[in-house]
């Protein structure tokens, strides 16, 4: 069931009246209509019940009911979704050219990634990619909306790989082309975390993690990954990834 | 480690010339020098070691010496690739809209499955997607090369949903935003295939598959298998579903 996330504006007033895009949104892409009915969060991950009162070409009236944890609640969208916990990953992602960037934040997002930061790492191509912030926050927000998600995933602004290391405070599997454990399968070192763990997923650019780097994180004990595939892209390596952690969570 | 797929014109010449695109590819995109080495394979999944003679802008002169099965060879491309046994997995994917095909097409290539169907079901919304065949054939050509996956995908023309059920003929699970047996986890699911086993793997078009459509299916006895997260994208939920079965068997 896909669910509105509320706009920024939103201060828990009932009847609330959106306009523009955010209208738009609801009436063209969910197309709700009069008396139809949604789940809404709003930026704090806080449930409501939201009910078509009337809506227009350019806004839409809606009465807004906060939910407890757990309420119950109405929904005329009829896509069913999984209900339960979620592994709690955060990605570390090094930036990537262009839309690539884009297509993991979605793909992350979908999957129900608790956090997304962008690192600046030395094989990075891209070099300008803060200015972009905006644009992934609204790729978060639109990827929550449409696959119902209940992790209200977080988008952090980018950062440097030094700055990453230095504030690291989750355990941290980083994903690299060379295998330096191989004896040990992913599902071993998997082994002390459950979906209430937090996990950090680092995956490195088109260009892979460097020398220099990988030997740091090897110092911060973070845990070297190689998937049991072929060279993947960056964008096919950080969702192939995610899936594969997810999964043997999930399955555990 | 990436590789190199011959042009259908080889016959097992050498030296052997290529002219035009095939040759840019060589030199500009793979940059490989003279006397660099690297594998192919031609059509048929044939291995052989390329040396570059000579090469110019518009052609490049190959040394091939063809390669017994497992026979050692030598490669200049730096990249190494996982080697072992891959999960004979078979996508078959209801035709989706535009350019999420091509998506598809390649990760699931990078993934190294074994052959790519395109399937027209009842809630596909792209109707004629056949005509493009061949930029389809040619995403998985140059996906294997890039991924240097050991497995030369097979892509096949699109079929339909009647046709495709009354020639299968391997397992196959399919997934479903409707959870029909929630009580079975994937892993059990999967307890009696390993990555010997040739498995089909079905996704539904945006619009999922119909109602009709699950009960031929499950009339079939095929598998029907709900992700344990959000409403995915058709494109998520191809290569999300890949890689949960890729892991499990590969994990096992």
């Amino acid at each position: 069931m896909r669910q509105y996330i509320l706009p920024n504006n939103f201060k828990g007033e009932s009847p609330f009246k959106l306009k523009g895009k955010d209208s738009q949104y609801f009436t063209r892409v969910l197309r709700l209509k009069k008396n139809d009915k949604i789940l809404a969060r709003d930026k704090n991950g806080l449930s409501y019940q939201l009910t078509v009162l009337e809506f227009d070409k350019s806004s839409c009236l809606l009465d807004v009911v906060k939910l407890k944890s757990g309420e119950s609640f109405e929904s005329t969208d009829e896509l069913p979704s999984f209900v339960g916990d979620y592994p709690k990953l955060h990605l570390f992602q090094a930036v990537c050219k262009g839309k690539k960037n884009e297509t993991i934040i979605k793909m992350a997002t979908e999957l129900g990634v608790s956090s997304i930061t962008l690192v600046q790492s030395e094989h990075c191509i891209a070099k300008k990619e803060s200015s972009n912030t905006d644009r992934y926050e609204a790729i978060v927000k639109e990827a929550i909306q449409q696959s119902g998600s209940p992790i209200m995933t977080q988008f952090n602004k980018i950062t440097t790989f030094k700055d990453f290391v230095n504030c690291l405070n989750i355990p941290l599997l980083f994903f690299h082309q060379i295998n330096i454990d191989e004896k040990v399968s992913l599902k071993e070192k998997l082994k002390d975390f459950d979906t209430s763990t937090p996990i950090g997923i680092f995956i490195g650019p088109e260009g892979g993690f460097s020398d220099k780097e990988c030997k740091i994180l090897l110092d911060k004990n973070c845990i070297p990954v190689m998937l049991k595939t072929n060279i993947l892209r960056a964008e096919t390596a950080a969702i192939v990834a995610l899936s594969a952690i997810h999964t043997l969570l999930m399955e555990k």
